[in-house]
Parts: structure tokens; sequence; C-alpha cells
């Protein structure tokens, strides 16, 4: 088992460790190799994805990946700059199911702007898809406009494109998920505007024929939007393409009050994939021990069962994070009052010693 | 002053003869004339957006707009959908600044999903692009893929755009409406993915060099779709596309919970507005008269102070509109315990009265 160990900028240090001193606490043999990414790896070798850091992600099983970005790196010019990394492993690595979890932990209800009512007991599966999209389509770029309200001035495109195949290796995903949960799938598109998002309603609706024990039901993205905040416990498993799936997986990843918790898994057809928090670098606390690394940590217990084949291991980070929860252990992004405020490193050492 | 008055679906006839009665009140002469539009307009001409239609609202100074769409036409072919009226609309009109304010008022701020701390005395001005983006985009539809990830698949696609003229004249109207407001203004783009919008934020930018005294900042529209939930009283005005725009007023419209109050405003360069409430057409609760006229009723104000300068009318309205509420007065979507239900008719007449 070969993990490309890829820490990133920012608090990604921080947390990537503890995440690796929880997986060196499982009996398993890993075989471990770091690499630079994103703007640390712009400063060492001019660019955010240096061959050998591809190299090593394409031959590992999978990628344990912390964050990257920092505001330093805005007026870089845009292929240079961090964020290129992770659409450049996407690309690179065939990354097209993101599986996005949003899930409100019992002990951190209050954390959310929701009412508890509302969020307690929360818990969606966003699958969106990853290398598809206006994210990668081609044409794109800048030019003079030949037609519109405009012609002749200056005008920058971009494409928005799915093919069929593309959709339905997602739409499978989404139904086969659905089947080990509530058997309920929102497809989320803009039918009522967009041809490809016409045609992914299309198809959606042809490979949910193949899934009779699932409930499909679709929904206009802005109307998502909305029943996110109306009523997120409406929702079980929402596939959507790559751009609505950004969007509504931050905004949902948000509502559950529980950011710092939440990981993701980013598949590609073999089972390999790259595992990530759902949160950003945070540059402001990068360094200071603060960091929550729990959502790294549950990242790991995505990978082992995901891509690694693991999932009794997979299991027992899980019951310990939730017992370092039950023990009243917080880190400063989710500490309220009568919880115990600890840092980044004892919040892994407490992972650590419940398992 | 000629109004163009377009009821729609479902409540739309409800609602807007409420607004109409409204303004009927007031000692002004206007010379108003009704035509279908939407799922009425296609039962009886065959076209969601009849030429007679069309002809009466260019040569309007305003459109007084209901709402269209009901689940029956779901599966006729998208260009005789109820909702390609409003798109005709809007392009035949250039109707390319739409103000959607999110206001929540603070006799429903019990509505709201967000704990009352967040959401009391939120008052967001979004200001979306209405005419272009990927919603007008050409070229769109469906072909083989020549390249991508499955060269020889059928594909379909579309095209997102912008050109200088139109981010320019969309920022100005943004950055003139914070004048009047906080002199705050968030532009909301993608510029770390889409070409399109780092050409948005390069021209927002360099036209926030001739508002000086208007503090700009630029969020991706993932952190914006967040930060709407974690903290949404930052925001003041916001520009964005008008595919973010779509997502994101929607959004930032349920966080207030007063969604069945909230007006809305689409004009031109020379300020011929379409105002329609911003909720949809409600089907299930269409001819009860139970539905909330208010909306429609604020639409009717911002059309008096637009499009019709008369921003004194304008006043009357909105300050009736806060004593009916102030008397307890509500429909069943803003109805709570210790207030009076009414029906659509009795808020009208309460509005009536209180001019
Ligand atoms: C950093 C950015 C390119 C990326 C995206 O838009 O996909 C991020 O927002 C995410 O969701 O992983
Ligand atoms: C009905 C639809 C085409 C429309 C849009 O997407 O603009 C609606 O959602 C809106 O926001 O007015």
């Amino acid at each position: 088992m070969k993990i490309a160990v890829l820490p990133g900028d920012g608090i990604g240090t921080e947390i990537v460790a503890e995440a690796i001193r929880v997986l060196e606490t499982l009996d398993l043999k890993f075989e471990m190799e770091s690499a630079l990414v994103g703007g640390a790896a712009y400063e060492a070798h001019g660019h955010p994805l240096p061959e050998a850091t591809l190299k090593l992600a394409k031959e590992a099983d999978a990628v344990l990946f912390g964050a990257v970005g920092d505001w330093k790196y805005d007026k870089l010019e845009r292929s240079l700059r961090p964020e290129q990394a992770i659409l450049g492993l996407r690309k690179n690595l065939g990354l097209f199911a993101n599986f996005r979890p949003a899930i409100c932990y019992e002990q951190l209800v209050g954390a959310s702007s929701l009412k508890p009512e509302l969020i307690s007991g929360l818990d969606i599966l966003i699958i969106r898809e990853l290398t598809g999209d206006i994210y990668f389509g081609q044409p794109r770029g800048r030019r003079t406009a030949v037609d519109g309200h405009f012609p002749g001035a200056e005008e920058a495109f971009d494409t928005m494109r799915y093919s069929r195949p593309e959709v339905e290796r997602i739409a499978h995903v989404a139904f086969q998920a659905a089947r080990k949960r509530s058997k309920r799938v929102t497809s989320v598109d803009k039918a009522n505007v967009l041809e490809t998002f016409q045609f992914w309603k299309d198809i959606v609706t042809e490979v949910g024929k193949e899934y009779p024990d699932v409930e499909l039901d679709h929904m206009y993205v802005d109307n998502a939007a909305m029943q996110l905040v109306k009523a997120p416990k409406k929702f079980d498993v929402v596939v959507t393409g790559n751009m609505f799936g950004d969007i509504l997986s931050d905004e949902a990843a948000m509502l559950t009050g529980s950011i710092g918790m939440l990981p993701s898994a980013s598949l590609n057809a073999s089972n390999q994939g790259l595992y990530e928090p759902s949160h950003g670098s945070a540059p402001d606390i990068a360094g200071k021990g603060v960091a929550n690394p729990l959502a790294t940590i549950l990242s790991a217990a995505m990978m082992l069962r995901f891509s690694l084949n693991q999932p009794e291991a997979a299991d027992r980070i899980e019951s310990a994070v939730q017992s370092v929860l039950a023990q009243g252990l917080r880190t400063a992004d989710i500490w309220s009052a009568g919880t115990t405020k600890v840092g980044t490193r004892e919040m892994g050492d407490a992972v650590v010693a419940a398992i």
C-alpha cells in the first residue's frame, strides 16, 4: 500500500503530520513518500505541481493531501498558482468522482448557523463530478466578440461540456452509493437553461432505470441552494456537475457547522484516490499548532476504506474520532464553553490513544 | 406612465391583482395593459412569450410580472416551457441589471433557518448580471466530442462569455448602488478556474478605480456560498454574473426567511424595467387565495422608484407594508403563533387601507 503524502501549504503540514501518526498507529504496513505541492512546490521548484510530485502521485495507491494556497500567491499568473496543483492532480489521475459528505456531528450542532432542529442529525453525501464541465472544457480564453451584445468588443469565454460516458459513470457512482444508504438520489442540474444539463438530466434518468430500487429526483441548482438552507435533512445523496458541486458542497459543508471535521475523497475508475480535508489552508493560523487535524484524519480513514481496502482500520479511526469528541476535546475552531480546548498535536495524540 | 401587466401562471394572477389595487390607490395616472405570459400564454397561443406580449412589454415603461411555471409543462420541449418567457423578456428588453434585495424583516426573524442573531437586520443587495454569461452564450448544443476524456462520444455544451462593456456596465451599476448604501461592493467570481471570471475580476477592479470612495473586495463563488451561511451580515452590495447570481440570490433570499416578501427589479440601460417577486408561481396553492402578495406589492414600489420616477409613491407603499406587518397581519407562509392569519385579498385590503 503506497501512499503519496502531499502536505502542501498553510496548516497542511501540521494536519497531515497528525493523520500520518494515526496511520502509523494501525498494525498495517504502508509505504509513504512525501513531496511538495502548491505554493511550497512553487517556492522550491517554480511550479505548484512539479513533475516528480505528479509521478509520485500517479504511482501511489492513494494520495493524502493537506491543503494549498496563500494570499501571497494571488499575484502570480494563474498557471503558477497553488490551486493549479489540485486541478492538475484531478486531471492527470482522472479523479472524476468527488465524495463530499456533509455531516453534522452531534456534539457540534451548536456550531452551525442553522437552528439545531434543522441541522441535528444531518448526513448528506454530495457526489461531485470532478474532471469535466466548465473546469476543463476547451476552447477557453480571450478574443474579440463576433456576435452577442457587443460585437467587436474584447471578451473572455469558457466552454461547459459533458459527454455521455462522463455523465453515465458519475451517475453509476451516485446510484451505487445510494444503495448503501437510504436509496435516494437527487440530481442537481440547470436543465431549464443549459444544454449541458438537459443532457445531464436525460442521462441520469436513463441510468436510473438500471436502479429501480433507488428513488431519483431532479432539482434545479438555484432551488437546491435554497432547499439546503430550508430543509437540508430532506437530502440524502446529491449528484451534480463540477461547477454546481463546487458551490453546493461548500454551502452544505458550512451549514453543518462541522467544516473542520469534514473529509473528502476524489476517486478514479480504478479506485486510486486523493484524500483531503474539505477546508482550506488557513494561512492565518498556519504554524501555530491550533488547526483542527480531524478532517484530515477522517480523510485518511476514507482512504483506507476506498483505496486501500482496509474497512476495519477505517472504522477504528472513525470510532477514535467519535471518542475524542465524546471526551470533550476540541480544537479552537469547534470549541465551545464546557469543552476542553486542545491544539493540533494534542488532538492527534488523543486520537492515537483512542485507537 | 405605461405599465405592461403580465400575471403569468399559478399564484401570479392573484398576487398581481393586489399589486394593481395598491397602485390604483395612489393619486397617479397609469396606463395599464395586461397580457398572457408563460404557461397561460402557451395554452392560449402556443408560445410562452407571444409576439403581442413582447410588443406590449417593449412599448411600456415598466413590466409588472407575476410568476410563471407549472409542473404540467415539464414535458414540453425547452423552447416552449414557461421559463423561456422570462429569458425572452430579459434578452429582448436588454434587462441586464437584476436587483435582488435580501432583507430580513424584523417581524419575520423567526421564520429564518438561521439563528436570529445571525440574520436579524440583514440587508444585502445582490446585483446579478442578467443578459450575458452561460445563459445566452453561443455556441451551445449537442455534438460528437472531438477531444476531452471521450473523443467520439456524444456530448452537450454551452458557452460562458462576458465582453468588456457588459462587465463594465454592471460594475458601474453596483458601485453606484453602493454609493447610496454603505459604500462596499463584493464582486463574486471564479477567477481561479474560469477565463471569463478572471476577465470579470480584472474589469471590476478597473472600474472600481473610478469609485475611490467605495471599498471593493473579491470572493470566489464557493466561498461566497459559505460566507452567506456563516456571516451574511458581512455583505452589503454583491455583484456577480448571471449563473452565480442565480444561485447566490436564491440562497440569500431563503436565508432571510422572508422570501415571500422579497421583490426584484431587472433594468435596462434606459431604466425600463421588469418587476417581479423573488418567489415562484407556487402551483400547489394557486387559486386558493392564500398566497402572499407583499413581494409583488413591493415590486410595484421598486417599479415606481426605478422606472417611473415616483420615489414618494414608492415610499408610501413600503411604509404601508411595514404598517400591516406591525399590525400583525400575516399570510400563511409567514404566519407564526400570536399573529393574525389573512388571505391574499385581505392582505391587499390592509395595504390599501394603510396607504
Ligand atoms: C481551489 C479550487 C480550484 C477548487 C475547485 O474549485 O474545485 C476548490 O474550490 C475545491 O472545491 O476543491
Ligand atoms: C426560470 C429561470 C430561467 C430563472 C433563471 O435561472 O434566471 C429563475 O431561476 C430566476 O432566477 O429568475
